[in-house]
């Protein structure tokens, strides 16, 4: 156990129909003037944003609509939004999506109380300040719900950098597993994806001995792997679909890496290069990412991936661990090589060129060069 | 998986010397006075006492004092309590201490904002508000540090009932590590107990198939047994008696019972009657009543305790789990039969009826009646 603090002051409203309390929760929080963020229609066409519009008309909160939000959402359609916060004064911004809407809803929330670009808190500016978020989450997958994380694509720069801060956690995030039924299921396998890509990182890169922390980890990754079996035989698997929710939730909460001191997440820090050069999901980098770094690292840390295998799969080597995750990810069809997704192997360089800036930024330029991410991008050719 | 709210906004600060940082936390949030509540000279032998007043002095914070809290505390003692604080005018409750301290200080930190009797919130008023309650833990066990509870005891009616009320979570929770180093052994036990029993509660009496928060569950009981036999055998291991402390606080917090639905607490309101009458540890009393509860529990969830044997003790019967966690309490010497502390069979009646009253508080009295209570008392002969 390593010194930690521990603060998610988030609350988390969670079942079916809840979000004909959101009016409710931003009166209590004395808020009358929001900015509704979504993505795209879909939440037009399922009548969620017929449900929420009515819930703040009868709670008496005004709104203006911010539609638009891309999936590896733009910090372009970010400074509109926040353009948009700042010109209509509102109180509060309050997502209504998947993990896209709440990051660009958390960079909005951040911009519109300065004059600065909000681009520069991505690049190292702290964030001192935010409108308060609340959030109705549409898609199990990121976390964003209850952390005080945004990542955010500059397209311009092919950057896809975040924001850390205590500042921007949602004050209510609604989770009403029931609009997580309609997902499809190659997003589904994606979710899956990422929720255990955010507990393995510090699982596997901290130092051993935190035997709880180790233990919540793979009770999050046996339930992910166990629900999505389930939502991949029945897509509207009520139970399955509402645990997946609430175990993406405390993957990425900060419940898991308290007391395990130093880590870090060489795996998303390799994604970002990804998805921000090739916009493929994010998940579906992940899952060509990690059973390459894994490989890559395993000699770094055998006793963990040891235990990995036994835990997760009740399996006896390291390397038979490793195999039955990457084969588990090909049973959900989510990639696992670059070429599923249509990257050539002659771009590794300039993927790994694009990570080693994130390397840096993150702190692990010493591990992670040009070199070495071009080495474990080999391993997903 | 059933509908939930979950809202903890405990600030957790966790490590060795973190108590120097309770004065800026208390200037963080504004507060220039407290009421210093403690229990006995422990904590001033130990110069934890000196060490806070220092941190208060050197970010000009003035203190009134109020010591001696006893373990299962007293609602006399906490009415004087609520009388200095509302004498000092008091802005914040500042409880060094362990559960039982920390208890009392809610208490205190309720009374002191009503003009009623503060028992009154004990039988079933509702609390509406409370001081600031800022707290540093010398005793890991009851999670008092990251819950909404206090239970006090009233010696004239022989009650010891609780406030669960979302105004009395702590602001801000240091929880140093190195305080528990000199825990007698028979504490140390009576904790380990405490938190296994915060946590099968809800485990043994929902309905079946939230298997995340089964394994969240199984964890912390698994590190509990862990730790526990570590610090039997070497009483200051430091990495032991530190993930013990992190155990104990996310046994009660809010986090294995998110999402099960109804259950109850069935050990700690009979556990409640013992120490009401009795004044025995919490502890001691909970590890007399959970085997007896189990044995006369078991075919009402047979899968539930098979699961349990399992999956903690890697054991093939439900019979032979109840067995072992009774043998392992047995090996850290916490009593496990009503005459280990002097509790002759004669009084079953008597503390049934005690506990009866509390079942219907609780809302079991249709189950725990005062004929079912002695039953499952006579298995703890």
């Amino acid at each position: 156990m390593f010194d930690f603090t521990f603060h998610n002051p988030t609350k988390i409203i969670f079942g079916a129909g809840m979000e004909a309390l959101i009016g409710a929760e931003l009166n209590a929080a004395e808020i009358k003037k929001v900015l509704l963020v979504y993505g795209r229609n879909s939440v037009i066409k399922s009548g969620l944003l017929e449900r929420v519009l009515a819930s703040l008309k009868a709670s008496n909160i005004t709104c203006s609509q911010y539609g638009g939000v891309d999936s590896n959402p733009l910090i372009s359609h970010t400074r509109e939004g926040v353009a948009l916060a700042r010109r209509e004064k509102v109180e509060a911004i309050l997502a209504v999506g998947g993990g896209s809407v709440l990051d660009e809803s958390k960079a909005i929330a951040v911009g519109a109380l300065t004059e600065e670009d909000v681009w520069d808190f991505f690049v190292g500016k702290e964030v001192t300040r935010a409108l308060p978020v609340f959030t109705i989450l549409t898609l199990a997958a990121t976390g964003s719900e209850m952390n005080g994380n945004s990542v955010v694509t500059n397209a311009e720069t092919r950057q896809k950098y975040n924001i850390a801060s205590p500042h921007v956690y949602p004050k209510v995030s609604i989770l009403n597993p029931e609009l997580t039924h309609s997902v499809p299921l190659n997003y589904t396998a994606y979710s899956a994806v990422d929720a255990i890509a955010h507990v393995i990182e510090g699982y596997f890169t901290k130092q051993p001995g935190t035997h709880l922390q180790d233990r919540l980890v793979e009770g999050i990754i046996k339930t992910v792997i166990e629900t999505t079996d389930l939502i991949m035989a029945e897509p509207s698997h009520a139970q399955a679909r509402a645990s997946f929710m609430w175990t993406a939730t405390l993957a990425l909460n900060g419940l898991t890496p308290a007391g395990i001191g130093e880590h870090n997440f060489p795996n998303h820090m390799i994604e970002h290069a990804l998805s921000a050069i090739y916009n493929i999901p994010h998940g579906a980098g992940l899952s060509i990412v990690m059973p390459a770094w894994m490989k890559w690292y395993v000699a770094r840390n055998p006793s963990q991936f040891e235990r990995f295998a036994k835990e997760i799969f009740g399996l006896d080597s390291a390397a038979a661990g490793i195999a039955a995750l990457e084969q588990w990810f090909v049973t959900i069809k989510s990639p696992v090589r670059l070429g599923e997704v249509k990257i050539p192997a002659t771009d590794i360089e300039a993927i790994a060129e694009n990570a080693e800036g994130l390397a840096r930024q993150w702190g692990i330029g010493e591990l992670y060069t040009r070199e070495t991410i071009a080495e474990i991008l080999q391993l997903a050719v």
